[in-house]
């Protein structure tokens, strides 16, 4: 798969400078491109590897339109174009249509004859696989599930019954989606289970990361809104809701009920804890934990800053006096007041 | 499944007002619940509610007797009288038992007739599995494990040989149990890896969710105990113990051969440290890190509160700094103390 | 199997004092051993065990040499040695050789006749599995992936496309290597998918732990060097680069283009933001967050201490106002210095 530079500007827009003509077969960092790559400046930060680049061709802003004297693509968002080029340079590969032989498909299962399941997947009954769909080995997907178009599943993934996905959806290795919410009730020393009977409804174009689990609803449904990306081992409890195009990055956990705006970024190793909403529009930083309700966009955080070891345990003795510290502040403020309208 | 109100509380207890002759076929929340559903007013945040829910009938607490006019259930915990009903209304599935024909079933293994194993499972020689339990899809079960009756393993969970496992435990997809515990030992510039040879025992009434690790001991074994509820992507290192009764919320991890109390509950995304105890219902705030022994009941937190990210750094600076701080307070006080003993 | 402590000195070197006819048939704890068990003493804190331990020997350092009138071997390093003594007594299980016939091997992968490969596993086409590799149950090896030799992979692990996998590496169940990263471009209100076109490249002797993630680089590889040894649901982002011997503890996190030097130990439930470097020879605490490069071995923390949560309720408040307490204390110091001037 390769393409000159030239047809690459006439699919993805952009303007030429230079040699359009250089055949490009792959896109790289600039530090680890050869001749035929294209590579991307999207960052000032990397301008000075322009110098020493054996790329092909470059990708790059518009202010960095003379940085270099390579072929080039000039694109208002070089980083955006360099994404639509490596997609298409590699194509997910092709996959014939069937069903393997040794898959266990449950009575009235709807597959489509497009859609690829593979080998030692179970399908259970009533289940609907749309157009187009790939479900790699040992994918077990639930009673009554209904998979839209185009689904890309990989190896070991279950969908417990009932839940519904979209069109278009990316679920890595190791995703459960639809299992039981962490519902209990405490009933004279013994914990009740609450069966959990919602499902997990995903809209379309959703991205889930490795061993990433999403539990199903306890009465109502766990919603993921179309265009929501999620990486790997996030937690999403219960009867959340994430929003449109919000993106949450590994290990974060999203306790029950928990509402999500749209366009909401969410770093990773973080947690929101349950029953609060986020607006639309706000980032929260790696490693933070959200305990009340967010209304307005922006920025939040709340990370404890680390140091050298003996720094830390000389500064941190202190948390647990910050109280009493306050209070001697407020004290010496008072007595230097006092000082002062007995001097008048 | 449909029950008459009167039969529900004859089977359940609690006292009926108004018709107890409406069927119930499913349990709802107040905002979603139609004409057929019973709801629950748990919390009197919901109370308002009441009012506009459609819901043919309503599980509440005494002292909510009066806040409605519809049909209902007054009981001393409405939650747990809520959980009841739901599982009278929504019983786990009834399975064939059977073995599927592809199973691979190792020599010398023992499984109940009542059981059922489902495709693509593997069950390791000499494994015992009870009465009534129900193995789905794509699970594999080691050499000697024994799984008491009842047991309900959803698809793709492992358990490694030798482990040993209650009644009435539930596994979520992707459940590991009986991996190898972190033991190294640093030998002239390489790890030296310590054989795992310890179990992991498990009780009765024990529920485990989706992507949950739960680690053999190195030399003796890692108990969980009966009526322990652990959430979803929980690990649980080698030697942990984990009391009767204790609930571990998602993303949390307890570091090697701590030992938890009965009845603790641990919020999610925390950290238990390794080789210390938490007595018996100790709560520990989600986010927490658990860093020494904890002696006494009660509740305990390490949060660091979030904010807007700009507010957060100016703040966050003076962590690095607390000692200094505290320091330049200790001065002033001595420097007032100084300036009032010139004056008399 | 069953050794002679001198068998076992001859065998590991170190001292044998008393009887070593002493036969031993496994290791265990000075608290749970019994007369045919050798025990280890590495800590001092363990000391007292050793005149109620029931072991039939015990490992022990030289300066506890007379601790004891046991049959002993006196080592440098009894940790390492009871390692050693571990794993002659606990052998990896002899596993047959050959392909299980229900497994589906693709096209032109070459399987070494000394490999097993186990029951509903997926081989891609042109895979390479190395010599003595066990792969139990349920394993889903990508196209072109190479493996080398003797390499234990556990039940269920997912090795996606043209992964890189050295020799003697361990894989416990639910593993996932070769996940695409977590790259995505916003684009006017969608977000672009970036192809994840490079590799995980693995070196020899590499554990990794039960439900850990390591994603394929976005372009260049992620890689994990020679001897690595990760614990369990660790998420490990694109284009890392974790050094040789560095050890990482449960639940952490490492996100992507972050480099990890070697011999480096960070604590469980941590996070290393990516795009950073950490120097050779750095420990991190468990729970701590490292937000920039570190540049100088030794230890690192950023841990809030935990507190009942009334006394963390009365100083974590303060936190939200450190910078105007600060200011606060400046004044007080400036207020003072003018009385003082005043005086003179």
């Amino acid at each position: 798969m390769s393409f000159l530079l030239s047809e690459i500007a006439s699919r993805l827009g952009g303007e030429i400078v230079g040699d359009g003509d250089i055949r490009i077969d792959q896109v790289a960092t600039l530090s680890s491109a050869g001749p035929n790559h294209v590579a991307f400046l999207a960052s000032g930060k990397y301008r000075h590897q322009l110098d020493e680049t054996s790329a092909g061709a470059v990708i790059l802003g518009k202010r960095d339109r003379e940085s270099t004297q390579k072929p080039r693509i000039v694109s208002d968002n070089p980083y955006v174009y360099f994404a639509r080029v490596s997609q298409l340079l590699n194509p997910a590969p092709v996959v014939e249509p069937g069903i393997h032989p040794n898959a266990v498909i449950g009575e009235g299962a709807k597959i489509h004859p497009s859609a690829s399941i593979g080998p030692f997947c179970t399908i259970g009954a009533h289940a609907v696989i749309g157009e187009g769909c790939v479900i790699q080995s040992s994918c077990n997907i639930g009673e009554r599930v209904v998979l839209g178009s185009r689904a890309r599943i990989y190896p070991g993934v279950s969908i417990y019954a009932d839940c519904i996905i979209g069109n278009d959806c990316i679920f890595h290795s190791g995703v459960v989606i639809g299992s039981d919410g962490f519902g209990i009730a405490m009933d004279q020393g013994q914990w009740v289970k609450i069966p959990q009977i919602g499902r997990v409804v995903i809209g379309n174009d959703v991205e889930i990361g490795a061993n990433t689990t999403v539990d199903r609803g306890a009465l109502d449904d766990t919603v993921i809104m179309d265009g929501a990306k999620i990486d790997n081992q996030v937690q999403i409890a219960h009867n959340v809701v994430i929003g449109k195009h919000t993106a949450i990055a590994g290990c974060t956990g999203i306790a029950g009920s928990a509402k999500i705006g749209n366009y909401c970024k969410i770093g990773g190793s973080g947690m929101i804890l349950g029953h609060l909403s986020i607006a639309d529009h706000v980032d929260i930083s790696a490693g933070t934990m959200i305990t009340k309700s967010i209304e307005e966009s922006g920025a939040y955080t709340s990370i404890y800053p680390f140091a050298p070891h003996r720094e830390w345990l000389k500064n941190s003795v202190h948390l647990r006096h910050l109280n009493g510290l306050a209070g001697r502040v407020g004290q010496l403020e008072k007595h230097l007041e006092d000082l002062e309208r007995e001097k008048s």
